[in-house]
C-alpha cells in the first residue's frame, strides 16, 4: 500500500473557511474542477468531471465540521476506485494547515506518479483561492505532463 | 516503508538537458537551491543549502547519462538521513517525462507530508527551467506554509 501525502498551509484563514471551500459546491468547484455536482453531506455523492478525462465520483465518508474530509472514490479510473481521500484541518496561529492523504493504492503505476503532482499543483490552488479570492480548478489548472 | 512520487513532463526537451540540469552545478543551482556545492560525479557529495533551515548533502549513487540519477542522502534532517532520491527520464515524443521517487522513509511523519508538496514545487520549477528559462530557486521559491 502506498499514499499521495501533502501539507499546505494557508494564510490568515480558519478552518471554517478551508472546511467550507472543500464541502461546498461552490468552494470545491473554485479550486478543482469548474463542473463539479452532487452532494456534499454523509452518505451523499459528489461528482467531479473533467472534460474528455472523464472524472471522479466520490462517497463522502466522513464530515467533522473544520475539522476533517473523508472520501471514498466509487466511480473513475480503476485504479482509483476504492481509493480513500482526506483533508485533515488544523489551526496554528493565523494558519489553517491541510494534511490531505489519498490511500489505498494498490501499486505506485505510473498514473500514480502523476496524480501525485497534481494533488499538489490543486491544494495549491486551493491555497491561492483562500489566500487571494482566485482559484485554478480545471480547465484553468497548471498543465504538469503530456497527457493532459 | 512510504515514498514520495511525482511525475512532470518538460515540452520541447530531451533528456539530454534535463539530465544537466539535475547534475550539472549550475543546473541544479537554477531550480532547487541557488546555494548548491560539491560534486556531481559518482561518489561524489553535493550540498544543497537553505538559509537558516539548513540543507542536505546527497551521496551520487548512479549517473546514466540522460536516463537516470540516484543520491543518498549523507546529512541533513534526521528523517532524510539514508533515504534515496531517483530521477528517471524518458522521451516521449517532444517531451521529456520526469519520474521523481523520494524513498526509504521510515514513517509517513508529518514533515513527509510538507516534503511531499514541497517536491512537487521543486519539479514545477525545474519544468518552468528547461521550458522558459527561468525557474524558482530556493529564496524564490514557493512557500508552501507556516513555517517556511
Amino acid at each position: 500500500m502506498v499514499d499521495i501525502l501533502h501539507k499546505v498551509g494557508i494564510k490568515s484563514s480558519s478552518p471554517h473557511d478551508v472546511y467550507k471551500a472543500l464541502t461546498a459546491r461552490e468552494g470545491l468547484s473554485a479550486w478543482w474542477t469548474t463542473n463539479t455536482q452532487g452532494e456534499s453531506k454523509a452518505d451523499g455523492v459528489l461528482l467531479f468531471r473533467f472534460g474528455d478525462r472523464g472524472g471522479f465520483d466520490m462517497k463522502v465518508l466522513e464530515l467533522q465540521p473544520d475539522k476533517r474530509v473523508l472520501w471514498q472514490v466509487v466511480d473513475g479510473p480503476r485504479e482509483w476506485i476504492g481509493t480513500r481521500i482526506s483533508f485533515d484541518l488544523r489551526q496554528e496561529g493565523d494558519w489553517t494547515i491541510v494534511f490531505f492523504k489519498h490511500q489505498g493504492w494498490k501499486e505506485p503505476v505510473e498514473f500514480m506518479y502523476h496524480c501525485s503532482t497534481k494533488w499538489g499543483v490543486f491544494l495549491l490552488s486551493l491555497k491561492s483561492l483562500l489566500e487571494t479570492g482566485k482559484g485554478a480548478p480545471y480547465p484553468d489548472d497548471l498543465k504538469i505532463d503530456s497527457w493532459e
